[in-house]
Formats: structure tokens, sequence, C-alpha cells
């Protein structure tokens, strides 16, 4: 929605088929309550859309970013193939270039990676799939332990359910601490606010999954 | 899924316009990883159904519910108007009957409410629409202290997030706490378990909200 007063954010929620569904619906949630937000859901190609949670979405294809615009990247199953589609990832490049902010939830940072842009920057990751993100592109600096990080105008998290306190942690470098406590708030969810507190940490991970 | 050896539990996702996102995508990430699990989105009259946070879900219209499903019922602004339209609530009447389990997310338990079913049982809500929801039906035994309420069959929530904690337990309750367990960890959830604690009750939220 874009407010009376405030400029409206442009926001992209990047779909594709095989994306983890909390990645992305968990930050829609809070970056949407945010004053001036507006939200557009879209895919490289446009058409529906389907998660791993078997559901189908209606997306717009993905042509340019409005100026300031954010860039929300999901993780998922669709990540194993997709880091290798040429096409896609020629795609991302040109988007993450023309945002303001780019945010990866779990898996998408091996996405982002393969763009060359995280190249020496710090960036986490889902700790199950640790080693093969890692392998995807190790000049990168990982991070084992980390709940999210953020270096630039980048922000990645660790699996699923980080991306919402990512997003939080977002949205109170952005708009403010008092901004994201009204999201929490609002949806009556406890925060993790540390972004260095990690309990799933790489190094007591189990094997690696998507 | 359906699992090799696990028989199939199919978990019927209602959605309707202006369901909250969270609500219901919480939830399904923890529910589509359960063994056995078979997943259908599902509304009143089938088709496109848009979400507050505006993306639209493709979805199937719901008939009868199998034999042994359970029905997942989000909250939402969409709520307020649905509460009140009696073609919506004598088909809703219906589905809960025919369910084995039946969990509410927020002010789903208002449309829950509304069937009668939950007269005399205790139930919980989002705690800035905790007034309203009681006002649509008082003989439910609301409670204005608990993260989720477990009463006979049915499950109901606090505010958004509190659905996965909620979903989490219901998890715990018929498929064991390890199960449960790996539901969390896999998505790196830090998992609220005690359902009486709640740092949003009644007596402390601000004006209501849907």
């Amino acid at each position: 929605m874009s407010g009376g007063e405030k400029p409206a954010v442009h926001i992209y929620c990047l779909l594709f088929d095989g994306y983890e569904t909390l990645d992305l619906m968990g930050p829609v949630e809070f970056l949407h309550g945010v004053p001036g937000a507006r939200l557009h859901y879209v895919s490289h190609l446009g058409g529906a859309v389907r998660s791993t949670q078997g559901f189908s979405v209606a997306t717009e294809p993905l042509g340019e970013l409005k100026p300031g615009s954010v860039l929300l990247i999901p993780g998922g199953a669709g990540t194993r193939t997709l880091v290798h589609d040429t096409d896609f990832v020629e795609a991302l490049t040109r988007w993450v270039q023309q945002s303001e902010y780019c945010l990866s939830v779990c898996t998408g940072s091996a996405l982002l990676a393969a763009t060359g842009l995280l190249n020496g920057l710090e960036a986490t990751t889902n700790k199950r799939a640790f080693d093969w993100v890692r392998g995807t592109n190790p000049p990168v600096l990982w991070q084992g332990t980390a709940r999210w990080t953020h270096s630039g105008k980048f922000y990645t998290s660790s699996g699923v359910s980080a991306g919402m306190d990512m997003t939080l942690g977002f949205i109170a470098d952005i708009a403010g601490i008092d901004e994201a406590q009204v999201q929490a708030h609002r949806c009556e969810y406890l925060w993790n606010q540390d972004p260095s507190h990690d309990p799933f940490s790489a190094s007591s991970a189990p094997s690696p999954q998507s």
C-alpha cells in the first residue's frame, strides 16, 4: 500500500518453482505492513509459480526494477537447478544491480552469490545446506554462525524462519526500531533481534538439505 | 506428500479473500513436512483467492472433507465480513463437523465460533482483536492469555505468528514431540513451546485491529 505522505517503496518478491513457502511469506507479512510499502509478486517469465508446499501464486514477469526498490529472494529446493540456469542468473544479476536493497532468505543466498555480486562480502544461509551453498561460490565470506548478515545493500538470512528476524532487522535499519517493533507486535511475533545469535550454527548442523 | 508407509493425512487449507498471509503460510510450512501430509488449497467457491498482502493463490472449491482430515482456518481482515455470510458459515459448519481436527489461527477463531461448534470450549485469538472476536460469540470460553488452546478436536491460536507455535504443538500431539522438533529444526525455527506463555495477552494489548 502506498501511504498518503510516505513515498512508495516498491518491493519485488521473486518467485520461482520450488521456492520454500515461509522463506517468502514470512518477510512478506512484515514488509507489507511498513508504511509506503508496495509489494509486487514477480518471476522471471511470469505466470503461475508453484511453491515446494504445492500452491500456485499468480506472478508478473519482472522486467526492470523501479529506482529505490527492494528485491526479496527466497530459497528452497528450486535453487538447486536455478543456480545453474544462465538465463535466470543473468536476469537476476541485472535486478540485483538495479535494487537499492537486496534480501535473500535461506538458500536464496546461493542464487544471489551466483551473480558474483556477493563476492568478498559476508553472507549466510540455511545451516543444513551450508556446505552446498558455500561450494557454489567460495569467494563469498560465508558465515557459519549468523542468524542473518548485513553487508552494504545486502541482507542474507539463515534457514526459512530466520528470514522473519532478518526482515525485522532490515525494517529497523530503514524505518527505525519502533517500526520494526510495531510490525512484530502486530503479528504477535517474538523477534530474535540479535543477528549474531544463531542456535543452528553450521558447526552443529546435521547433513545438508535444500 | 504421501509417504510410502505412512497413510495420507489430508489437510485442507481454507483460503478466503482478505486472509492474513502468515496465518496460513506459517502452519503450511510445518504441516507439509509431516510424513504422510497431503495439503489441499481450497475455498468456498474455488478460483483465485487474494491475501491481505496482495497475491493470488489458485484454489479448488471445497465440497466434502475426506475422513480423518485436518481443516486449517486462517484469520485476517476478511473475517470481518465473512463472519456474517450465512452461506459460508453453513458450509464451514459442515466442513468443521467432517474434520477430525480443526485448527484456527488469529481471527480465524471468529469464523470457527460462528459455527456454534466452539460453544462452551476454550479458544483464543489475536489479542489486538480480542474484544471484537469475543463479541461475535460470547458462549465460547475465550482465553485472554494463551499462545494457543487445545480443546477436543479444536486448536486455536493467538495472532498471526502464534499459529506456527500452535501447529508445532499440534504436530507434537498427533505425531510425537520428536516430529515437531524435526520440523522446527528443519526451518531453524525457535519454537515457543509453552501454550500458556503469552507475552501479548489481552490485558496488555492495545486497541483492536483485524
